[in-house]
């Protein structure tokens, strides 16, 4: 009867966000922010060098940006990633976009926060392959800019750590936040902002249950209660196999539950135009026919090509306004590389 | 005989420099620009896309700035590069920064200009990895933002061409110029702005004759006459071995001709204090040991530690000020990605 759970609070919660209008929020401006890592212009500079600096994965080739590229969706555009040494973990790499947004971080929600998900890809054999991360923050202390910057930004004796350094990563990545879509000016009033289709496509969204599970504003999994977790595909079909959809027992991997196998957090649908391929294997090329697999594997509904579309269309219209940036400098070695191999 | 006929030529342009107080000429703002490939914003911006754009690698992995990476020192920090699949190739990357006042491109000068370079590495098996140009140039293509980016910018029937893309490249990275460095306020007129250890070591540099290949504004190889190949190492000698100098036979492999063995494009020394590993095998770790190497194997002559120092202090006075960039926006697939592999 488990089972049931996740789509009886879909359900509900789909029911709440119809009911009341006011469940067609607009992306606040500002994510939270966790009360032991407030913003500063100087920490949040200093993420940003660290997430595009190749510097401190083993083989000098790959930042974060190098999976969740800002100049892209947030994403690769890979099925999988691709670490160092050309070798490929088993899962797509999720948008940085907007991740301040959701409740847990990776595919299976093995992080709680964006301070627990940047240590992560350091030490993945597949991603940056580290051996630990202490060597990663003695690459980081060897070089004579960054101790600067973390001194200034996190003061004591030696501010040189891996908490440090997670934390301006992840106050970087709450700056990551794309506004002004055309839904997000609807739904703040302007109602010639969508068009009749992406209307048509956000009331077939909406009266399928799509927003029991992506809810806005982000459109990731709601907040409360923790139903952020959804088990994935939940009902059988042609997709399943073609798409090897069960290969990968999802949030299992990380609790040992039963309950939990094939259980994926809700991943955000903000700029999901940007971000093919798609699902947490990247099997599905497009946004068309991810729409497809998801009402089939979800629902059990074969939708028709009119609503396909409509849906895509009001997808689309999730695509937000991205921040312009500058391009950060990378402190230098000055005369001396780090080891790499 | 002919083996002389580099150092010769040297000794002779480094006299010609010394003669001249004006041979100290500071870094132009602007590279020399090709008649048929003017620069306008629009052809920038899109050169500046397509450089930081990894899908043209075959497997989505690889950008122009992967090697060059602008956060950098316009290289990737590593002995030798990495490509796609973690291939590495045989030569260090040498600085984009400057490149476009170089007489050739690439260590054996087997490009005449950036428009050729530009080409070469989206097809290297170790680097982009792509079958051919074809094959990138369609992926391209598939991109509605590039096209109406060609299009805006070269017009014509088909817009999208390789001859295009790599124009447009290099009207980007003729933008990639570090004026300002100490030495060029220095050579500008202020004569303060170099510490009297890094005048003692330009003093040096000069005396040795390192001039005679290493010629201002650009430090890399003089225009006129086309002396800008030398043979690296000219001289044996302990470093020889210990760095593998010889194990690449240099531009003989792209003339076929014995008086090429071993001959390299002089590279340039501006910003040469962010570009460790030194050489065209990345094989010197520091640019401490990089300045004995020169020495002993281009002079024959061991520097004392206050001369190497002192060179190095001046080579230090050669960092530019590098132009505030702001993060491209790579234009989407939308709702489908490219193939990768």
């Amino acid at each position: 009867m488990k089972t049931w759970l996740p789509i009886c609070t879909g359900l509900l919660a789909a029911w709440l966000a119809h009911a009341s209008p006011s469940g067609w929020e607009p992306l606040p401006d500002t994510p939270p922010v966790p009360a032991d890592n407030p913003m500063t212009a100087e920490k949040i500079e200093l993420g940003k060098q660290l997430f595009f600096d190749p510097r401190f994965s083993s083989t000098g080739t790959v930042s974060c940006n190098t999976c969740h590229n800002l100049m892209l969706g947030g994403d690769d555009a890979r099925p999988t990633s691709m670490g160092v040494h050309g070798l490929t973990g088993p899962r797509n790499a999720p948008t940085v976009w907007n991740s301040a947004f959701h409740p847990s971080q990776f595919w299976d929600g093995r992080a709680d926060h964006l301070e627990a998900q940047a240590q992560g890809p350091v030490v993945a054999a597949v991603e940056m392959g580290m051996s630990d991360l202490e060597m990663a923050i003695l690459r980081v202390r060897a070089i004579p800019g960054y101790r600067d910057a973390f001194a200034r930004v996190f003061g004591g004796e030696q501010p040189v750590t891996v908490a440090n350094a997670a934390k301006a990563v992840a106050a970087f990545e709450r700056t990551l936040v794309t506004p002004g879509s055309a839904y997000d000016r609807w739904a703040a009033g302007d109602k010639q902002a969508l068009t009749p289709k992406q209307r048509r496509g956000l009331d077939t969204f909406d009266r399928l249950g799509c927003t029991g599970c992506h809810q806005p504003p982000a459109f990731s999994g709601p907040h409360k209660p923790k139903g952020h977790f959804a088990v994935f595909p939940f009902h059988d079909g042609a997709y399943v196999d073609r798409f090897q959809l069960r290969a990968d027992v999802g949030r299992q991997a990380v609790t040992g539950r039963e309950s939990d196998r094939h259980k994926y957090k809700i991943p955000t649908l903000r700029n999901i135009a940007l971000t093919a391929p798609y699902f947490h294997n990247g099997q599905v090329a497009t946004l068309d026919e991810a729409v497809r697999v998801m009402a089939a594997a979800q629902l059990n509904i074969a939708l028709s090509d009119d609503e396909t579309s409509d849906v895509v269309a009001f997808l689309e219209a999730l695509t937000g306004e991205f921040p312009a940036m500058t391009l950060p400098r990378l402190p230098p070695t000055l005369g001396r590389s780090l080891p790499v191999n």
